[in-house]
């Protein structure tokens, strides 16, 4: 039975570039220069569209969230400003942990009974969807509407999560949406990019949408198209990288216009992404050669907490698929959660005592003063009462003395336990923020014992520089992914100067996660027992011929084929390939037929005798190869009658008569 | 005789993943887990060394011009302010000239005569290396010795050229030497990375070194990645591609570090590239949406121009193909153009009557007061007195009003016909700089004429974004990169938001000049006669299968072939392919054997009877083919007698047993 997984994979990979049928090659043999020419531009207008639409979410779910969480944390301070000194403050905790609950209610409620898929932020999903499996109601337009209400209610809710990586799965549904021209859900057809309705074609346009997404995301075009290449491709194509930077520039630039637009200062294009580091300039945030160890000291620490982190949470996990399956447990796991985030915050800012004076060029936006005197603030409220992405700027940018250790140190400690708790929840949120902000918070704590112990010297004088080398540890530690991440980092950080050790953080948490346990992404990719295709194949299949993992005897089809043997083989489910080669008598290997059109054909009752006998009847065309797309009905629904069982199909027409070929004895390294 | 070429590519591009012998097989497989580690291992510490190397080079090269520059430009200005009131201008111009002239000697000199490879930009030339052509001399230490010294006299010498293209090629030549572990031109072999002895893995460093070039150039080490995956990559590979990266990183960190210690100013790490566009930031410098037209128009105008400068160099290289190519002239060529170069300067400067006041912060390093009032200085002076780079410095970041239009009118047309002479001549010298520097030069007053037209709106006020767009149209029009070239510009310049003008700018210059002319390097490298794969394959080459450029009857080798047979394939210049088929009889195919291999057995006669007769007769090892890479002797040097042709070779354990196959029908499209 591995063997046969393994088979069936590689089959469902050669979809990359080599599955095409007669039909469609006979077309593009017809297509004329001109008809080439359109085609690109036409690929050239869809990501067009793909990075605007892409944009536009992003510029809506920021927008909505700001404002819901501007009323929540303003109702929510003035409550607590009331009951400050008068007494009475289990009242503001009941208040807003109420209002959290609530939102977060509405969002797993939508996300558990209609659409379970849009749970979580997507990213596991989308890299198995660019590694050629199919998850099921991955990319429909249902998914993307669950999942932008969700994010917002999760967000708005105050669990500890963040709004950018479900912009990517976002991203990726507006792609695979636009690129086909019609919506199934809608039942509406356009009648226009039918010549994209194929795997091949839908695969790179999803590329190019989860590539804006991230360009929404983190302000960082380049990054997105990175990810997107680290993902998706195996063939490195020119014009496909190009298209792909084309839709994430364009992603970000709306997000940029619109967001300036809504700031009511229109040209100002300083917001490129939803979360933005803030620039990292000026003297005291460069960095010298002798930092370099410490910062790869804080990637191996970064790499521990990460490991941690996924291990807790793979437990976490495993408990929840045995015993929270049901949706009505889900919604209520998820309240839980969210009364528990409000009641910690609010524990924790009630009992800290860490007053810092509110000076002139404050940016805090709700600071919250409590018992501390007047003129100053509450300096864990800046951290628990505020959103994740302003904390994480407040943490990277914040003048020298904003936070005491413990305050950093007590953060950490129960930010992180919540945000483990929380990834997997029956809620639409993603994972990067969460994890920079943990990281922000211990890299900032390092900072300040490191200018503790080294008296103060001017060169340690900047915390901020350890909070972003710490947030990129922890990310790194958490999700494990190397180059896109190091671009995104320095995009989002606007300094190439920080390229180096961002880097090496991101190089040493990964060697030292790795040593524990997987990424993130990659446990859940595995729990949900998907048959992932990673880049480096298996140490212990170096010497695996292709023979080896060849099933035996070879599950084949004659030119002129028995419909009845046909819908034997695809109904039995041992030999549940996806391609099976076509072959003339003796043995000797004509082409390469796909289920899925075989389905269509038995679907349209192509058989040699009707053909004859029914002489008007319309030959099978290459548009209903696109028009059965990508919804293939199984085998079990196709009603084949005993008397049809022994009439016979011709595949020459529709089998692909070029696939590439191995000998047997090739091995994983060739 | 065309399809005898296309067929010999093919294989050649096979190169790429799938030409290894059965010997290496062998060695793979028995290669242990920690084998594979520690040859990964070595792989990073080689992409390390080439980086740091590479950063070296372009430091060493960076401070060398700028000393030699200085004093030039301090003797050459202190006589001419010693002239200016005495009268006597033409003994400064003299003086200018013939130390122009003694350094462009130089370089032309060493390169002429010494390593003509050496000359130009060397883009074209690792193109080709990277596309699988391996052009002579390329990679060799002696090349990136000349070609350092020649692009510092060209430099010095004041041409019209720039130092960044050369660091493309250095890096090239220093990871093509770092990672064989030796050095053939020295005869030092160190016994080490002798794994990395074959055409994929020393292609694979080559581009690590090509990117750490750009990095270093640009300050652009994303952008270095993308260079090289355009140029070079076929398959994405992401280790390859994250140690490419890592090489980048390293490169830039050690330019910029080695520079903050020349400048005094250890730890400030600002200068990550050898020419830095500035910071692009603040309320002037951002763009409005209604601007973008506008920028579209500019790449229009870049690709117009770009296609003329092309159209004017391919005929000057004809003319020199067919006129100059001895030696001693193309000296003397160099050389008149370093005269005419200082002599048009000086002219310029001469004539020019655009005084300007010598502000406080004025930026100037050698302000020429020439005939303008005290407190002032010659606005030509600084587009003609510094080296290109600080031009176009002071192109992007001056204020408004430094240059007044007809300066920078008269520049640009002067400076373009000085570059278009220049490149292609026998020296080391890149055309980046002098292409961004007309494009600046026309940016700026594009910028300056709007600002005047439009009354004074404040939108028009800062003209160093339309030098900098311009900048962007005239590079684009003239090398045509597209990917890389967008995210090189946005890391030089360091500010996102740039990055969809720029990408526009870039497309429509390319898409405009591709109309008229092919790029620059593109004319080189036809010029050159070198059979260069594309990655789109020609539009009339649709409707090609494999079987219409295969060669036919089939030039096929038997297992046990006779070695009189070999010799005579070999030699035989019709059949002058790179691989050949080995067959059982009757034709079926068993394996493939490269050119270079059957040499290498020749050379050891590794015949049947040989190892029959002499059982002491050590084995051909994969030492034995590692030895001799990568300069395998031509077939005509190798004698075999009479005797030995009626030997037989055993070809099984040498060939490759599982290359890829095609069905004959296979297209281009498939």
């Amino acid at each position: 039975p591995h063997n046969e997984k393994l088979l069936s994979l590689k089959y469902e990979s050669l979809d990359y570039d080599n599955i095409e049928n007669q039909l469609f090659l006979e077309e593009e043999r017809r297509m004329s220069y001109m008809g080439f020419r359109c085609l690109e531009i036409s690929r050239w207008v869809v990501c067009g569209l793909i990075g605007f639409l892409t944009g536009l979410i992003a510029c809506f779910i920021d927008i909505v969230v700001e404002q819901l969480a501007g009323i929540k944390y303003q109702v929510v301070k003035e409550n607590i400003e009331k009951f400050t000194e008068a007494g009475g403050l289990s009242i503001s905790l009941i208040l807003w942990a109420v209002l959290n609950f609530t939102f977060v209610m509405v969002g797993a409620i939508i996300v558990a009974f209609f659409e379970p898929i849009a749970a979580g932020s997507g990213i596991p999903q989308i890299k198995c969807y660019l590694n050629g499996v199919k998850i099921p109601r991955v990319v429909r337009l249902k998914t993307l509407v669950i999942k932008v209400c969700g994010v917002i209610c999760s967000v708005v809710g105050g669990l500890a999560v963040g709004k950018e990586g479900p912009m990517i799965h976002s991203g990726a549904v507006v792609a695979a949406g636009v690129s086909q021209g019609r919506s199934t859900s809608l039942k509406r057809d356009f009648k226009i990019f039918e010549y994209f309705r194929r795997d091949t074609e839908k695969r790179d346009f999803v590329s190019a949408g989860a590539a804006a997404g991230v360009s929404a995301a983190f302000g960082a075009p380049v990054g997105g198209v990175l990810f997107s290449l680290e993902e998706g491709a195996s063939f490195w194509n020119q014009m496909l990288t190009w298209r792909i930077f084309f839709a994430s520039m364009i992603s970000t630039f709306t997000l940029n216009f619109f967001l300036s637009i809504y700031h009511a200062n229109p040209g100002d294009l300083s917001n490129p992404g939803l979360i933005n580091f803030g620039r990292f300039e000026g003297d005291s945030v460069t960095y010298n050669l002798y930092e370099i160890p410490l910062f790869i000291a804080m990637g191996a620490i970064g790499g521990l907490l990460g490991a941690l982190f996924n291990v807790l949470n793979y437990w976490l996990t495993i408990f929840r698929i045995r015993y929270v399956h049901r949706p009505c447990l889900q919604v209520m796991e998820a309240m839980l959660v969210a009364a528990v985030t409000a009641t910690v915050s609010f524990t924790m800012i009630y009992f800290s005592n860490d007053c810092q004076p509110l000076g002139p060029e404050s940016t805090e936006e709700y600071p919250l003063q409590l018992f501390c005197a007047d003129g100053e603030y509450n300096s864990m409220a800046t951290a628990f009462f505020n959103t994740p992405e302003r904390s994480v700027r407040s943490l990277f940018h914040n003048q020298p003395g904003t936070y005491n250790p413990l305050t950093l140190g007590l953060f950490t400690l129960t930010y992180f336990f919540l945000a483990c708790w929380t990834y997997g929840l029956a809620v639409s949120a993603g994972v990067f923020i969460p994890s920079l902000l943990i990281g922000a918070a211990w890299g900032r704590l390092c900072g300040i014992l490191l200018a503790s112990i080294t008296s103060t010297s001017s060169i340690w004088a900047d915390p901020g520089k350890y909070a972003l080398i710490g947030a990129a540890a922890q990310l790194g530690g958490i999700v494990r992914m190397t180059l896109s991440l190091t671009v995104i980092m320095v995009e989002a950080t606007g300094n190439v100067t920080y390229g180096l050790p961002i880097m090496l953080v991101l190089m040493t948490a990964k060697i030292v996660g790795d040593y524990f346990e997987e990424g993130l992404y990659d446990i859940h990719i595995k729990l949900q027992s998907v048959p992932f295709l990673h880049w480096e194949a298996p140490a212990t299949s170096h010497w695996l011929t292709a023979r080896e993992v060849m099933s035996s005897p070879v599950t084949c089809l004659n030119r002129i084929e028995k419909v009845g043997t046909i819908v034997d083989i695809l109904s039995n489910t041992s030999t549940n390939h996806n391609g099976f080669p076509v072959v003339v008598q003796p043995a000797k290997l004509c082409g390469l037929i796909l289920r899925s059109q075989l389905i269509v054909l038995l679907k349209h009752k192509v058989f040699v005798e009707l053909a004859r006998s029914r002489l008007t009847r319309r030959k099978l065309q290459l548009k209903d190869f696109r028009d059965a797309y990508p919804r293939f009905p199984p085998i079990q629904s196709i009603h084949v009658s005993q008397d049809e069982r022994e009439c016979m199909m011709d595949l020459t027409e529709f089998m692909n008569p070029t696939p590439y070929t191995v000998p047997q004895v090739t091995d994983t390294l060739s």
